[in-house]
């Protein structure tokens, strides 16, 4: 079977889920760090090499704040989750923000490296797709490549987007390194994550005919 | 019915179609020219504001010569076919390049209004995302929004995407304009386009949920 390099994960669906489990909206983002690991042990048994999780934007952080603590929370609970795996971590996003979470800086600064290491995880955390197409304000790139600029840059090329949820778009996910990546859609709300999700994406990528626009 | 203000279409599966239909790959480009008209004529009737045609990119270029004269044959004849219409014609891509179409260079200066003018059409004809983005060598962008400098910065945001030919990617088509697009993937090859396939596209479109990341 052709396996991706690299999957980027979209794990939408949370809120819904929690609405029709009869629960508060934002009590669903709880419900989505252990599929986080369940997913990530799957890549690693499946020898994937890189796997972007999109944790949250800075267009999300519009949503009232007893969201917006439940999916901070969520996410730092899933980045921890991951230190205790064999790994290497990266968080990119707008450390710069009031509400980036304190606890990932370290993991801004460079990739770390987590008992044996091996594949390496990313997570976007207060991300945009604007903040990180808008380069830094002490470098001209005049005559330079875009890909070298972004702030995304440690972040490679994604062959396969996985969306859970049942929404096909991109929602600002790394546009750059998403322009040949192969998108599937899992109807299933991220809380409702199964492992045959994972399966059933792996097989239709095995099908599908790559080109890079060639 | 809620409708796209800007629709993108990615025609592709014209060289399958050839295949499938017994004709060597190039002749496929010739069958792709009267379903842009149909659909432009379609965009008209529901009264889309925008809709942006993928032509060819540089990537495309690097295939066997007689495809690449076919496909830039099919791009010229449609674009001139709606220079009959009433419409505003806007032509982005690399007109630097040796190949890029004579004939089409009055549309890259400015949008071009012809009969009564209304909907706006653009064709991306040898444009490459990274082309797109690789900000104009003699400024320098900083402290500027990425989105102001693109070279395609006259294509607006995009909210419906529509792809013939069963691939569910991008290939590098516009991925500033695409951040939030939801994307539609008609299984057909794009020589044959059904009346159908928009309307059960705008169908889906008006069901989806718009967030803009919100």
């Amino acid at each position: 079977m052709r396996v991706p390099t690299h999957i980027g994960i979209i794990p939408d669906g949370n809120r819904r889920w929690a609405v029709s489990n009869n629960l508060s909206k934002e009590k669903g983002y709880d419900h989505g760090v252990n599929p986080g690991l369940q997913l990530f042990k799957l890549c690693q048994r499946e020898n994937i090499k890189e796997v972007t999780f999109y944790g949250y934007t800075v267009d999300n952080t519009k949503r009232p704040t007893i969201q917006k603590e439940a999916f901070i929370k969520a996410c730092v609970e899933s980045v921890m989750l991951l230190t205790k795996e064999d790994c290497e971590i990266l968080v990119v996003g707008d450390t710069f923000s009031d509400t980036f979470p304190s606890q990932l800086l370290p993991f801004t600064k460079e990739r770390k490296k987590f008992g044996k290491g091996g594949i390496k995880v990313n997570f976007l955390i207060h991300y945009g797709w604007s903040w990180d197409l808008n380069y830094k304000k002490d470098f001209c790139p005049i005559g330079k490549h875009v890909e070298n600029n972004l702030k995304s840059r440690e972040i490679s090329r994604i062959d396969l987007i996985i969306r859970w949820g049942g929404r096909r778009r991109l929602s600002g996910f790394l546009p750059i390194q998403c322009v040949y990546a192969d998108f599937y859609v899992v109807d299933n709300m991220w809380p409702d994550f199964k492992e045959q999700d994972f399966y059933d994406a792996l097989k239709w990528y095995d099908k599908q005919d790559i080109t890079l626009g060639g």
